[in-house]
């Protein structure tokens, strides 16, 4: 496999590949947002090995994307959530879903501003009010009956504010 | 390799990830925005084997972003030109670059609003008018000396609006 790095790219599209364009980086980060924060809930809800889960998300803290936490519920367990940096992803990450609805004809999920219950735009803009809404004043909206049959999968369904951490029956 | 799919990941982030997430993919595109249309400037300007470029670009003819026409300079060679879909990935490309910022002191290259002059925010919005330009109506501004010699860095130096062919000395 090539590195991941872009030697001789001077280019800051050439630098965030490098910090999030190996494969499954984006879907942990997805995770991230929909408030996922356990280990053992990335891995019920992504099929990776759990090597490749601990590289990505050891990456994703080194780069400052994701910080560990100590999770309260477990004594000498960590959980991981976003760093402002990491959250400053959001309108690159949504501009990115909204863009893959050219290839399906009903998306799994689409965002809308909670406070207006308007679907934001390919921008992040809602339609209602014109504001362009931080991620935690985004709603999640199951647009279809999950393929998925995960516990995680299962607790994502429901309509979901954005950022909110996941309360999902231990596995 | 792993292979470019995320089977079981029922998500327009994935389905999207599938057209663009290889390597080189994303950087074929920004050049493709910034103008570049023949096989050989794409190879100038980018550091990868022929073999790999050829086998991406024939992917995004494949998937739909890019249309092969010919070469009204060069009779017997194609150009690549971006399609609907592909012009439609913007958004999501120019919100990468700009969160690229985060570990950039001086971006190379910015954005702003053609009718303007002013940088678009990281949602694409001018801040003068608040409209969100289409490409065609962005130009590229460098903001460092390139690091890169090749002819399509020296090309691409100037000031220049988005989606115009590149006028390139041949290589």
């Amino acid at each position: 496999m090539l590195g991941k790095d872009y030697a001789n790219q001077d280019c800051t599209l050439a630098r965030s590949l490098e910090v999030v364009g190996e494969r499954w980086t984006l879907l942990i980060l997805r995770d991230a947002f929909y408030g996922v924060q356990r280990f053992s809930d990335f891995a019920a809800h992504l099929d990776i090995p759990r090597a490749v889960l601990s590289d990505r998300l050891r990456g994703l803290v080194d780069d400052g994307l994701l910080c560990r936490r100590p999770d309260s519920d477990h004594p000498r367990r960590e959980i991981y959530a976003l760093t402002g940096t990491g959250r400053a992803l959001w309108p690159a990450l949504h501009a990115l879903m909204r863009w893959g609805d050219h290839f399906e004809s009903r998306p799994a999920r689409t965002f809308v501003h909670a406070a207006c219950d308007a679907r934001l735009d390919e921008r992040g803009i809602c339609p209602a009010c014109g504001a362009t809404p931080d991620p935690e004043d985004v709603t999640a909206v199951a647009g279809q009956d999950p393929t998925r049959t995960d516990r995680i999968s299962a607790a994502l369904y429901p309509r979901k504010r954005l950022l909110e951490p996941l309360v999902a029956q231990p596995g």
